[in-house]
């Protein structure tokens, strides 16, 4: 079954709001078994509506639109269906009272003349309730062919899908389920994977596909079948395939992120973690403040200025101290091994991490080069890396670094 | 002049990726003096990137594309161009060096051999040059249609665009210029902002839009003239009106970040700046970090674990110690205070600012409470606000809250 979705507005051509209902209708889509093959934006135009739904109704059994249900004379979704079709619009009075109740319900007790526009509707349409606002939706059957138009708000959207569309769609499609694996990697390019798993693309189910991301390279298997068991069993094989051949290079799987990996780790083996940090400005705890359970093993992160910056107190002494720190702003082996140290002793962690600031050395191999120390009871190591890019990018790629690389370790029993 | 975009990338009509790249291109050219009419998304796949370029070239005069410029079997796009026009692909030897030197540069001396694809190019394209990544673009001229074809990042489209392919359109155009003025506000709801300017919408030129973003409401001001002069002209006053009905709301404008802002103001009084945080998990630092000069002014953050959280070492003690802080945790005006104060001292800065906890308290006017306090040689403040989403939202909205709460104390002179 052929999807199509359209996304109309012309603040969509303008540039001025970045179109997410597309890529949420394209997923929902897929996990419905329907195979979206276009997508496109509209402007409020008539004639170019009319020309999307006639070129729609020609190639696509399934076509979901959002956008241009709104009150106002720009909203021309409904007009260009009723056009495209040959029908009439007409207004339902009972539509008419329910949005008069939204109204109320906000404490408004006059509906606003224009909204009247909303409950106009043609024959072969019926309505798609829209509980979060105004603007009922249609679903329109003509000659095989499903119309679903659904109003602009994503949180609108959401709720008619889940609670309208999708069930209709899987009905529609007898659809069994997909089944999505996402394996997450460090360490290789995505030229360098393609090479190792090169023979594994390229077949239909399960698919594999490979992306880059700006936390790294991602696997993804999807496979489909009829029932979950199914899926299972054809995904896992190819999975294990992959693992065999890329070993450590995967970190974590789904929805892992870095820091919620080496959360789960440390949950695991009952263990903390503390971190100095000259390298990435507080990234790295940021990032580890976002995973929901980290009261439970977050003990906090001690954060200097940039490399070099003068050490002024005794607190930030003590945190970069010991003989390897003595020189503030080092970039050694050493200093990320005391601060590792360090941020176990000072902030009582069982994992220290310490990141010395990047290397400001102009020479071709060091330049933007991080060493980053690991300390806890049962190992130690330290790891370089190279950020040279500008704070913006290079700050969320060193964190991501420096925790993708923690991971690791724990995985591999070296820390 | 009309435009069409295409994003290509079968992960679009996946939903794997929302697409940003069209918003982009859409803003970028209407700026440039084109209106694009039509945009949509495409697989990889031959067959339909043939009639997506058929198409576009019987109905568009400029069409620009992102995505499927990579190395692997997937990337079609110079297929697809190449069948269109029927020309053949050749690889050019120099682009295969230049690539090669992008691999050296990254300190892989050996380009994989699939990159090779990416030197291809026909006889009626010329590269347009991308200094962020291996995929050079194409500028293809064909019967009077320009195509210009880019790699999927957004950050390479970006300088692609602003170093070429904007400056060639705009020569097409013969535009004139378009000024935008940003002003980024704090404070004030959208519906509220929109009160208060109600009669400053609706015009053409200059024209005025309010946009609701993760970081705050920005006003946007958009004025077409022949001329830079002409142009400033047209923004200022309106710009001047809305700085007189909205106040201290606006914070900052154009690409003024909050940190960054805050770090302008810290430079221009010569201070510097110090964060105790037990209420965004390292998010302030991290965002302090990221402005390119914050070596200059940005000494540094003691983060500790969520509120709560024992505090076992002296060092985390001394952090939130004095006699308000003693209360591991506590979430009150006195313990902001405390932090604030303690900032500047174990850090060694003019400003402090100290970040309680979010409040655990079930109290509706209570749940998710911070506090946060400023101080300096010339004043002190303390500032609530309430923040109680899942962590992924609440922290970089607290965080957003604390610095622009702190650039607006400066901006007062409060502290």
């Amino acid at each position: 079954m052929n999807g199509e979705i359209i996304a109309i507005g012309r603040e969509l051509l303008m540039g001025e709001l970045v179109d997410t209902n597309t890529a949420y209708f394209a997923q929902e889509l897929a996990n419905a078994g329907v195979t979206v093959r276009w997508a496109s934006q509209v402007g409020d135009d008539i004639e170019h509506l009319h020309e999307a739904f006639e070129r729609a109704l020609d190639r696509s059994d399934v076509i979901i639109t959002s956008g241009g249900l709104g009150p106002t004379s720009d909203d021309l979704t409904r007009e260009a269906v009723a056009s495209v079709l040959g029908e009439e619009l007409t207004v339902d009075r009972d539509m008419v009272s329910w949005i008069e109740g939204v109204f109320k319900e906000r404490g408004i007790t006059e509906m606003p003349r224009t909204n009247i526009k909303q409950a106009n509707i043609i024959p072969s349409a019926s309505f798609l309730p829209n509980p979060g606002g105004t603007a009922p939706g249609w679903w329109v059957k003509n000659n095989g062919s499903d119309i679903f138009l659904t109003p602009g708000p994503p949180r609108e959207i959401k709720r008619m899908w889940n609670d309208h569309i999708g069930p209709a769609i899987r009905q529609m499609t007898g659809s069994g389920v997909v089944h999505t694996r996402i394996l997450r990697t460090a360490g290789m390019t995505e030229g360098g994977i393609d090479e190792v798993l090169s023979d594994l693309f390229g077949q239909e189910n399960p698919y594999l596909g490979i992306y880059a991301h700006t936390n790294g390279i991602e696997l993804r298997i999807i496979a489909r079948a009829a029932t979950d068991d199914d899926a299972l069993a054809m995904t896992e094989p190819l999975e294990a395939e992959i693992r065999r051949r890329l070993g450590p290079t995967i970190w974590g799987a789904d929805n892992d992120s870095a820091a919620s990996r080496l959360g789960d780790l440390l949950v695991g083996s009952s263990m903390t973690v503390g971190v100095v940090d000259s390298g990435t400005g507080g990234t790295v705890a940021s990032m580890l403040s976002h995973v929901p359970d980290h009261a439970r093993w977050f003990r906090g992160s001690m954060v200097t200025g940039p490399g070099g910056s003068p050490l002024a107190t005794p607190l930030l002494e003590s945190m970069l101290g010991g003989p390897a720190g003595r020189t503030a702003g080092a970039v050694s082996e050493a200093a990320a091994h005391q601060m590792a140290v360090n941020a176990r002793q000072l902030l009582g962690a069982d994992l220290g991490i310490g990141i010395t600031p990047p290397s400001a050395d102009d020479d071709e191999q060091m330049k933007g080069t991080i060493f980053v120390g690991l300390s806890s009871p049962d190992g130690e190591k330290v790891v370089r890396g190279r950020f040279y890019q500008s704070a913006d990018r290079a700050l969320p790629r060193a964190a991501m670094f420096v925790l993708t690389e923690a991971t690791r370790a724990l995985m591999a029993d070296e820390v």
